[in-house]
């Protein structure tokens, strides 16, 4: 009898959702949308009505359904209770639970989006090949997730891998998101790239293909395109925040020592250029032992989420 | 039928053995001295010797014998092999499987001697409400225990909980014993607190009790002592490295996010005046969802290891 997984990823205007086998095969995917309005209340019924009517297209019978997996954007803690998603609306809530009910029983599990995307690596991804990993996702934000022995390390408060918030410089003047100073994430997400462009190009005169843009529609792949044409601004930003960034990753790996570290998000986009920028620092500055950690980028993209989601059932 | 455990400890000078029964009671404890010369290839043996012994004169049978934990100094992975202790003489070795075999089969489970001790105090000491701690040993320099769901993470190269070489100052112009620069065992190891007071007492002219002392005598405990006693510049040096300290361990959490941190080793003896200086900036800057994580003082002293080493076996 074959078996199915469901992977769902809830983000703040559309769900993903994928079919899955037992071996990680994607059969299918499709989106709904996030039902945000009175609280995010109509959140899971939509999930478990889309759910119920791809079993009835596939024909599918319920008991070849080995479960589905949640991921969402707030901490949750292994119980399966989200503890608070701003972006849906949602409070504390045992999310896992619920959709389980709105499916007849059917088994839910649920975690943390980034926790989650980093178990889709590592089941089917980058991670393939390792037990342990770290994922590092530069995004708008900075998420994380720590992968060991294939399995998420979710947190006594589902807050681990908030790898974002680790101070990377404290005599920072502007503030992060989250009110501290310093935060890796004000440095080398998405916003944080081109923050520190806007930065070195309001205090230096160093000519740049930057200084063409209207300084504040810069964005990272802005910065990342000038550093791969040569433009000595845009290389010396780029040098600085993965520099910064590196010193981060050292200090995870100090803590989990992973055998792996994968870096995913849409600044990954960038490519090779950017795993260089961290490796290179990372071989000098990380402790003796962790030098050889491998730092690689992510391979699934915007699935990472389905995946991971669906692996988390298994 | 009665079992036991032992649990064994190695240092660089001494072995501490310790006879357990399952529940945790510690029934004796005794040392042997730590035979290094010729590549350390004495020490297992004579720790099988002493195990042996003690079964023969507690008229214990071998089948009553659950099985036998080592504490070592160095990097160990899950399989049971340390690679490379400097203290000890030892290259790679796979001690588990060698010390078993000198004891006739006995199951021997082996461990790097900073998360051992970590397991110690989870098991029977500060941590024992927990299932997820974080243990920092601030001693000579600062050693590291990640304990999830009541086990060590050993980490892909036995190096998870080298704690003490994240990166707290990358100005730092001193270097580590590591070869690095700003590393937290810098600051807030025995030997970094009397560092740090002697840089004040140098670059100040601050009165303080602390200049009655030969400069190159003074000791962490003088730096407390004197806080204790009043010294502002006892205190101010206190107040700066635990900040530091506190950045540290807001970014540990930010990894793991343990219920609780237990701090241990030499420097834990200040006591309290040592939690609240760490708690007080830990709770202003570490991110939000962490910020409830419990700080507490290590109970166990120096008996930690030879718990944690026998909880290994479990």
């Amino acid at each position: 009898m074959t078996e199915y997984l469901f992977g769902i990823d809830v983000g703040g205007t559309t769900c993903k959702m994928g079919l899955f086998e037992t071996d990680g095969t994607l059969l299918e995917k499709w989106e709904i949308k996030t039902e945000t309005s009175d609280g995010g209340k109509a959140i899971l019924p939509s999930l478990a009505a889309s759910v119920d009517a791809k079993i009835l297209e596939r024909g599918i019978s319920r008991d070849q359904v080995l479960g589905v997996g949640l991921g969402v954007p707030g901490p949750v803690t292994a119980d399966g209770v989200i503890h608070g998603a701003v972006n849906l609306g949602w409070g504390d809530m045992a999310i896992a639970d619920e959709l389980s009910s709105l499916l007849g029983g059917i088994t839910v599990k649920a975690g943390n989006d980034a926790n989650v995307a980093a178990l889709g690596e590592s089941w089917m991804g980058a991670g393939k090949d390792y037990d342990d990993i770290v994922m590092v996702t530069l995004g708008t934000g900075i998420g994380g997730g720590i992968i060991i022995n294939n399995q998420i390390i979710p947190g006594a408060h589902g807050a681990a891998g908030e790898i974002g918030h680790i101070c990377a410089n404290p005599h920072e003047t502007e503030a992060c998101g989250c009110g501290l100073h310093g935060c890796i994430e004000q440095y080398a997400s998405a916003t944080g790239f081109a923050r520190m462009a806007r930065r070195e190009l309001t205090e230096s005169t160093m000519p740049s293909s930057l200084r063409e843009i209207p300084i504040d529609d810069i964005t990272a792949k802005d910065v990342f395109d000038g550093a791969k044409a040569g433009d000595s601004l845009c290389q010396a930003v780029v040098e600085h925040v993965c520099d910064m960034l590196s010193t981060t990753i050292a200090s995870i790996c100090a803590v989990v020592n992973p055998e792996a570290v994968l870096i995913g998000g849409g600044v990954s986009k960038a490519g090779h250029i950017l795993i260089e920028a961290i490796e290179g620092p990372f071989r000098q500055k990380a402790f003796k032992a962790l030098r050889g950690t491998e730092i690689r980028l992510a391979t699934l993209g915007n699935d990472a989420g389905i995946y991971g989601a669906a692996r988390l059932v298994m």
